[in-house]
């Protein structure tokens, strides 16, 4: 058999009380035992962030961001160290690593630091002593030796840069849904696990709101080429891979996705003159707001309208830049709906298929859904829709697609 | 005015919870303030080591000591940062900085390591940037860049030897009493604070159970001549100073104390051959136990008895390990009391004045306390007595000695 190389990594929930740090090494020690190298990645303690952050509050609300880095990098720093004592425990070798132990350096930007690069010289020197190796997920060092964490979600980031340093096999994220399904089954009873997926597939879903793996960590995947697979860790069973080529399965649709997070804010009767969309989105982009959908419409009275969503959290904030620059832009009102929801379907397959969004427009019309806005892009479409319509339009653009029996 | 630079050492119960972290910040910001550069070593808040601790156990009861250090040592940096945290507040600038930050290197003594050096660049160039540094204490990594602790009151350790590598003028310690007293105020109504002891001095009381400072620590300041000062966190005034040389006060003693954890054990009817002493203690010694008195009498039948005394808690190991040779050392019995107490005078100013040992026993004699061993060195004079007398006893030496109205 070759020995493989395999790149673990385990959330907060999945290590929150002793009999879970139990699973989880005997997950590992399964793993090494048939004869792989193992590095596991391992985040903070179930709540153990959020009592950190409390802490911190309580002392001093607008602590720097250096100094929160110090105290939250803690957290994995404890649950390493117990997931490695459950593991001696079983009679195994390992050894735990904090970031900087682990060769982990990333920019200065405390709180929501970059990795440069890993110097993964000390965990080859364990794997190679034929330790498990347990690396603290979540943080490194910069350049002045100063502790740096990566911002929530940085876990899954830490695994696949080291992955990706140590050229391994597979790096397995763990979490407590058993893969990425073809949309949330908490809201679509025909939803179906899926064996694969591509990168791409799984970035458009993320952004969507499957919110199984951290977008920066697929990425990083993505751009090194590192297989992944998302798990459970509480069965076992396997989950679903995510790499560059899949194979096709007939489906034209990988999956389904809705979000509620949205907000459509509308600029009314602007003058029809060039450069009036670039200073709209200029004045968004200086206050770091995220545009998605836009639309633009031609009135019969020599106006148009400009309609774009936002993120419901920056929907306020927008407002606020466009009402102030009203008058210069020479519109009449800006208006902001958040009664709306996004409906999207993602899947490499659409690329070479026109009838694709014909069937998701026919799914709706057929269920008297009525489309207020429409986006697309090479491997999915979005719709957006009234909020109240939002559950009924997931489900039945998922079953058009998705076969219910798998 | 000139600059100085002092160290300061805050324990556990200082900076307990946010209150407390509040006031620690207030004490060190005032000495900032003054115009001091202020280097500040601080423990784990409270109960956080014997609460990971026990995390531990529920895993793992025999973790490794490198895991347990590595546990253990998130504890200072949870406190360390929340007390940055608080200075920040108070809006002067400060940083805080881990063991390996901080530049302590250890051996490889997981749980007990000694400190090698403290390669102060780091803390160095932060005091130029005139920071105040916050130095986690009772932990560092060694030479393979693993995280090593000091052991328990490891805190004073580490605040007295970056006080030495920095040379600097003072290492404050703080505790929860303000200072060090002739005796236990709890035992002793008549007990007063000094302003000075030698080190000599503490280290004797130390080893008598004083406990107000770690003996390691006075070891290393005496060995590098740092001045302590032994303070409280919660009162603002002078506490004592520790240093080589103090003003002798016309007191020949400097302090009297108690200690309950003896056995005395005593070997009976040896035979009177050369020998015997060195195979009974090199013994104890293969056993690590540690002997304090020893007393030997020659009886009138040619035999002699040996006795001696070694901590309460090794008492059961010590006679187990003396009745296995028993026979090969041809003795009759092994016996282990535990029911005494010792109680001893220190003071440098007895090494001079021969009266002491007459005037404390004198003392003892009055009050009708019977003394059943006498151990002497040049700053110490310690006699075994019954347990129940035990304070009576130190209360009528401490007040033959130590003038009440001071």
């Amino acid at each position: 058999m070759l020995m493989k190389l395999i790149v673990k990594k385990f959330g907060g929930s999945s290590v929150a009380n002793a009999e879970r740090v139990a699973n989880v090494a005997r997950i590992i020690t399964d793993s090494y035992k048939a004869g792989n190298n193992v590095v596991v990645v391992v985040s903070a303690q179930g709540d153990t962030t959020d009592d950190l952050i409390a802490k911190a509050k309580e002392i001093n609300p607008h602590a720097s961001k250096r100094e929160m880095d110090v105290l939250l990098s803690s957290g994995e720093q404890i649950s390493m160290s117990l997931l490695a004592m459950a593991i001696e425990k079983m009679g195994y070798p390992v050894v735990s690593l904090t970031g900087w132990q682990a060769g982990f350096v990333t920019d200065s930007a405390h709180g929501i630091a970059r990795i440069r690069r890993v110097e993964t010289e000390r965990i080859a020197a364990e794997l190679a002593r034929k330790n498990i190796v347990i690396v603290a997920g979540f943080q490194g060092i910069n350049r002045y030796d100063d502790i740096t964490t990566l911002g929530r979600g940085g876990s899954d980031t830490s695994a696949v840069a080291i992955a990706a340093s140590l050229k391994a096999d597979l790096c397995q994220i763990y979490t407590d849904v058993d893969g990425v399904y073809t949309a949330d089954p908490r809201l679509v009873k025909n939803a179906v696990k899926l064996d694969e997926i591509t990168f791409d597939e799984m970035l458009e879903l993320a952004s969507l709101g499957a919110q199984v793996l951290n977008n920066r960590s697929v990425e990083m995947a993505k751009k090194y080429n590192v297989e992944m697979e998302v798990l459970s860790s509480m069965e076992d069973k396997p989950g679903t891979i995510v790499k560059e080529v899949v194979k096709m399965e007939k489906m034209l649709v990988r999956g389904a996705a809705r979000d509620n997070n949205v907000a459509r804010i509308s600029l009314v009767a602007l003058p029809d003159r060039p450069g009036i969309a670039f200073r709209i989105f200029s004045l968004l982009a200086s206050k770091k707001i995220n545009v998605d959908i836009i639309l633009q419409s031609i009135g019969r009275d020599g106006t148009k309208d400009i309609s774009f969503t936002v993120a419901e959290d920056n929907g306020e904030e927008a407002v606020a830049v466009l009402r102030e620059h009203l008058e210069s832009l020479g519109g009449k009102d800006v208006l902001c709906d958040t009664n709306i929801s996004k409906i999207s379907v993602v899947g490499s397959g659409m690329q070479s298929n026109p009838g694709v969004a014909a069937k998701m427009f026919e799914a709706l019309s057929d269920a008297n859904i009525n489309i207020q806005m429409i986006s697309t892009s090479e491997i999915k479409i979005s719709v957006l829709i009234d909020k109240a319509d939002s559950e009924r339009a997931l489900n039945v653009v998922h079953d058009a697609f998705i076969p219910t029996a798998k």
